[in-house]
């Protein structure tokens, strides 16, 4: 099993662990300090070692940051965690805190003292969020402390070790470009900039780049790395040949200088020395690098990590490994909601369907001979009233047990080694009421006119997401989320640069793969998603006469979306001939892939006309 | 006639100028001078005396910019005036450079030399495009030299003198607040963000603020004038008493001390000895106001212009105003499009058209009391492919004799006291071809779109402006503008912070009039664009358990979308209804405005069921 469903946290342990971390600062005589969620390379998912928000507060939220004073902690997590980092940690220790509304830097601004003396650990902020502080710092006349080592550190005795996982070579026969092609552009790239090197401290994207995977984190196949890109000559990586294999080391060693992972600082320190000017991208790199090449005298050209758009922009072998995997991951889903169908709703709970699900992958992807690599995040199955919390996690502690009339939010993904899925359904245990269709079937139009959307060259995110919007808010109704954020190539699960989203400011580019996933969520009631994954395709021109190039998406995700949940009278003629013809397609294309005779009959009848 | 169709250029006069103004600049030590469009105020329409660009290079377009060398002059204009730039000026005395893509900074940042003098007249820049200037001088190493006296005035010997024209109040009974009530929110305001004045420059929010109304330029009444708002106490209010009845003079003096226009300057000087924190709006305030304030010491908080946000929120009263506006305009064009039809196309040119259509408002005005003021900008009345000429202005040398068959695209607003119009209708000459119903209907889906959607509070123009697009993307077409501007209450028909474009980033707040006009257009062939102006409002909760409040778009303008121009079979059901409900109203509201047979049988047609 790759999701765990244990209580990972303990309330009680808050208290004498910051109060151990307020004798350091006294010791190092700062007033404040701060403790974000965050590593060395702004991971989505970090490794245990870097959990040090989660030990010092009990709080194991993917987001937040706590603010140690001497007489008062602030804990500040965003709406969909308030009620979880109150359950988790202390309530005579901690204060909560908002981190959209407020957050520590504009904390800071109302309530710092002048010549206070505020530390933080410039390897866990990036440059942008450092910027931010200095700026807070300047205005209220406070001190900012950038610490040589982390206060926590010294008290965490069991602080995990760094991880340690083997390095895989991700095969050109998935990748579709080599290591060293993708290295030549990036290498142009620098030059055209006229910098005399990228520093490279996103995982996610030195995987892409030389063609590796690891396993150093959870639910991300990220080898824990760094690089150093120069304009000519031969690239610098920094990472612990320990993970190396016989064949990743000579393969590795052909593309870069390889170095021990602890060497990178000093490397930093010797690139100052050398370099005019050096790329970096503020919202990736770690403050300590930035300031370690200011020192030095190096102009930063602050630019998006060069990486970030040619790794967003799926090419055809990864298009075709995109949809190798969902193929595969749509018949374990199938699977998975023949079963979930053939159950007494009464009989089951969350734990043991998340895990049943799990177990379809795995099954599917054995006998598919292309195993299931891991989960790409924890299965969000929440049932009732737990579909509405839009990042629930469930644990022995929440697990619920599932009732007729109710819908369950089932939303999920898979790593294989030729693609990542992210794919939600929600499911009507028993016959649903007239309300979940309606506002199933308000979601389901928002998503159609996405899937349905052509759209010019230059087209942005933020330009389509009210198209997915407008039926709910004809009727009063609303969701807070995005509405899709771009995905990884047997990678992330969240990858920039492109979303769906009020703040989508990138175009969209032939290969993006985003995700397609309005919802609706009433508190308390029940919660609503659909989401498959689409890519970015040139669209036919059009017939009489079209006269400027279109994008269309391609749907990548098969898996049947409830028919028993949609309200025909709502969706026009158009509308429904996109669900039908989707419906032929996921039948088509599953039918081959199944084995068992009730599955295939279940598939059958969910695909059926409306 | 408010409109005029002279060629206002010549081409010719361009040499001499330009090789006087070298010895100017010569004189001056100078190698470079900057000659905007524009004027102190940054109004959309100059007054005679700042028609620099025009007087200097002969090019009569509402945007653009000379930049002027000693060997060279590029005069760079946007994408909708290439062709009439090459036109009116002289092609060996100056080159045309694009606007957007280029600029004059781009230019000098490609192509100036270090230590080069560019000169510029800091009262026609505003402050954020003077500091687009400063960076580019930086980052190239020249020299920017901000210059007292304009050289070009200099050698302009019959510069028009400044206008003159009369103030008149509005009233209460129009403006819906006094001005004693608005200034008072703007002082508090200023009082809020801890400032000690702000500065008022736009005209359009000194009209607004004060109540007051002019004729300085054309198209928009306003009063050329200058405001100091403080914190507390009597405003200053910069005009020149000539423009003041005894009337306006006493009501004006009650609510601010009352001073020469020319004074401003000084009075700027003096405000600068003893203020600490100004605010300006550096898209709005002239680069000479924000330095003689830097100079002074003053401290400069950038903001919005405080008038802009209440201006755009019209009252119960305003919107009032704009109904009655609506009604009477609407009038106006049936009158016009009934006399249009009854007419042989191969008999008509733009010129006696677009006549035709001020003499019907103006008349209308007249017979229903409340007299045209002006047009709110020059008709743009273009056929055929002139209709593809998204800002064509007819002139004597342009005009057109139209033929049957044609499309005929008429762009034109109206002034009234209660309101400012703006109204874009296509109307086919003779039987239209399948591709021009087509293309209508394209575009009128896309303004159904807009005219149907609930929204909620937050929602910004970006946020809207797909929708109106999606049915052209659809076929490969789209168009090249925004989807809508603000107007102004009886004040300009181009009115911020709302829009609907890719750039529309203020969100839309009730009282909000924007206008809602998407288009196609096929160069040398046909032009299309559907305008109706909206304004926000809250909408009815709908039933079935909405959550959020949501706000819609109540329509204006009142005057039928010409049905032999729609495609039956591609309207939906429900934009279908849109329109028969749109016909009927525009039926029921006008019918009772009209006095001849003839018209109200041709609106009786025009607005049947489709």
């Amino acid at each position: 099993m790759f999701q765990t469903f244990d209580v990972k946290s303990d309330p009680s342990t808050g208290p004498a662990r910051l109060a151990a971390l307020r004798n350091k600062m006294t010791d190092l005589g700062v007033d404040a300090l701060l403790v974000p969620h965050g590593d060395e390379h702004q991971n989505e998912y970090l490794p245990p070692r870097a959990e040090r928000l989660a030990w010092l507060t009990g709080f194991t939220g993917s987001a937040g940051a706590c603010l140690v004073l001497a007489d008062k902690a602030v804990v500040f997590v965003d709406g969909r965690y308030t009620l979880q980092a109150r359950d988790q940690t202390d309530a005579g220790a901690f204060e909560i805190g908002d981190l959209i509304s407020q957050g520590p830097v504009k904390w800071l601004e109302a309530n710092a003292r002048k010549r206070m003396k505020v530390a933080f650990d410039p390897w866990l902020h990036s440059a942008a969020a450092a910027t931010n502080l200095k700026r807070a710092a300047e205005a209220v006349g406070f001190e900012l402390v950038a610490l040589d080592d982390n206060p926590l550190d010294a008290i965490w005795t069991d602080q995990p070790a760094l991880p340690a996982e083997p390095v895989r070579i991700q095969r050109k026969e998935l990748a579709g470009t080599t290591a060293k092609s993708k290295l030549r552009d990036i290498q142009k790239a620098v030059r055209a900039q006229k910098a005399d090197a990228v520093i490279a401290t996103d995982p996610t994207s030195i995987c892409w780049l030389f063609n590796i995977r690891g396993n150093d984190v959870t639910h991300t196949p990220l080898v824990l790395s760094w690089a150093i890109i120069p304009a000519r000559g031969m690239a610098q990586l920094f990472l612990d040949e320990a993970k190396l294999g016989i064949e990743e080391n000579a393969y590795l060693t052909q593309l870069a200088d390889l170095h021990p992972y602890a060497d990178f600082a000093d490397a930093i320190d010797a690139l100052a020395k050398r370099a005019k000017i050096v790329m970096v991208d503020p919202n990736q790199c770690a403050e300590a690098i930035t300031k370690k090449l200011e020192v030095g005298g190096v102009e930063l050209l602050k630019e998006q990590d060069p990486c970030a758009l040619p790794r967003a922009c799926k090419n055809r072998v990864e298009l075709k490994g995109a949809t190798e995997a969902h193929k595969r991951d749509g018949a374990a889903m199938v699977t998975f909601l023949a079963w979930l169908d053939a159950q007494d709703a009464d009989t089951l709970d969350e734990i043991s369907v998340a895990k049943k699900l799990e177990a379809c992958r795995a099954e599917t992807g054995k006998r598919l001979d292309v195993p299931l690599r891991d989960l790409s995040f924890d299965t969000i199955c929440g049932s009732g009233p737990n579909g509405a919390i839009v990042h629930y996690r469930v644990t022995e502690a929440t697990n619920r047990r599932m009732n007729s009339g109710e819908l369950l939010l089932m939303d999920s993904g898979a790593q294989y080694d030729d693609g990542t899925t992210d794919i939600t359904r929600v499911i009507p245990l028993g016959k649903p009421n007239d309300e979940y269709r309606r506002h199933f079937t308000l979601v389901l139009k928002g998503m159609i006119a996405i899937s349905e959307v052509r759209f010019p060259e230059g087209t942005r995110g933020v330009d389509l997401d009210g198209l997915a919007r407008r039926a709910l808010w004809a009727e009063g109704l609303d969701y807070g989320h995005g509405t899709g954020h771009g995905i990884g190539s047997y990678l992330a699960v969240h990858e920039g640069p492109q979303n769906i989203s009020k703040r989508g400011m990138a175009s969209f580019q032939t290969g993006m793969i985003v995700s397609n996933e309005p919802g609706y969520y009433r508190t308390g009631s029940h919660g609503i998603r659909i989401e498959n994954l689409v890519y970015v395709k040139p669209s036919k021109v059009p017939k009489n006469g079209g006269e400027i190039p279109v994008h269309a998406f391609e749907t990548l995700t098969l898996c049947p979306i409830d028919r028993r949940l949609v309200d025909r009278k709502l969706l026009s003629k158009q509308e429904r001939r996109w669900l039908n013809r989707y419906h032929a397609k996921v039948r088509r294309t599953l039918t081959p892939l199944l084995e068992d005779a009730d599955t295939i009959a279940w598939l059958e009848q969910a695909t059926n006309r409306i």
